[in-house]
C-alpha cells in the first residue's frame, strides 16, 4: 500500500464553488477512484491551502492514475475543479504538488 | 473512526534536526500514540509545511490526545520537536492547527 499526499492552492473566489462540488462529488469519479485501488482519500482545507491524503492498493501507482486522467467523467469534473485551483509556486508544472512523507506510525 | 488533519510550519533552520529526529521517534511516543487509539499517522512535508493526518479509534478523542498531552515521554519528546515548529498565523494559539476536511471517499 502506498500513501500519497499531495498540496494545491485554492483561488478564494471559488471556495464556495469547490466546496459545493466536493460535498456531492460525481459517482461515476468516485467509481473510478475506487476501480484504480485508490481509497481512503481525504481533502482538508485550511488557508487556502487544500491538503489531499489518499492510499493506493496494487503493484501499479502511475499506470492506476493515468486509468483516472484517462476517464471522460473525471474529465468533465477536472474541468470544474481545476479553474478552482491554483499550482503552489513550488510545483508550477503539476496541478497537484506532492508533499514528502517524513514520519509514519501504524 | 475520526480523521485529523493539522498544519504547523516548521522552521527552515531546524529541517535537518526534524526530520533526524522523526526518521526514528522514541518507541515511548509512539507506544503513547497506539494506546491512545492514534493510527495511521502520516507527516508530510513541503515548502516549509507539516502536514499530518492520522485517525483515531475510540469514543473520546478529546481524553485520548489529553492523556498524549500528560505522558513525560511525549513531553520529553515535545520540548525537541516544539521549538522546530512555528504556529501558523491564523491559529496563533495552537501548536498544530486543525485542517477542515472538505472530501473523503473510502
Amino acid at each position: 500500500m502506498t500513501r500519497v499526499g499531495q498540496v494545491v492552492r485554492l483561488r478564494p473566489e471559488k471556495e464556495e464553488e469547490y466546496l459545493r462540488l466536493h460535498a456531492d462529488v460525481w459517482p461515476e469519479v468516485t467509481a473510478r477512484l475506487s476501480a484504480s485501488g485508490i481509497t481512503n482519500f481525504s481533502i482538508f482545507l485550511r488557508d487556502g491551502l487544500l491538503f489531499s491524503y489518499f492510499e493506493h492498493v496494487g503493484d501499479d501507482l502511475e499506470a492506476d492514475l493515468a486509468a483516472v486522467a484517462a476517464d471522460p467523467a473525471t474529465q468533465r469534473w477536472w474541468r470544474l475543479t481545476d479553474p478552482c485551483q491554483q499550482r503552489v509556486d513550488s510545483a508550477p508544472d503539476t496541478q497537484w504538488a506532492p508533499l514528502r512523507e517524513v514520519f509514519h506510525h501504524d
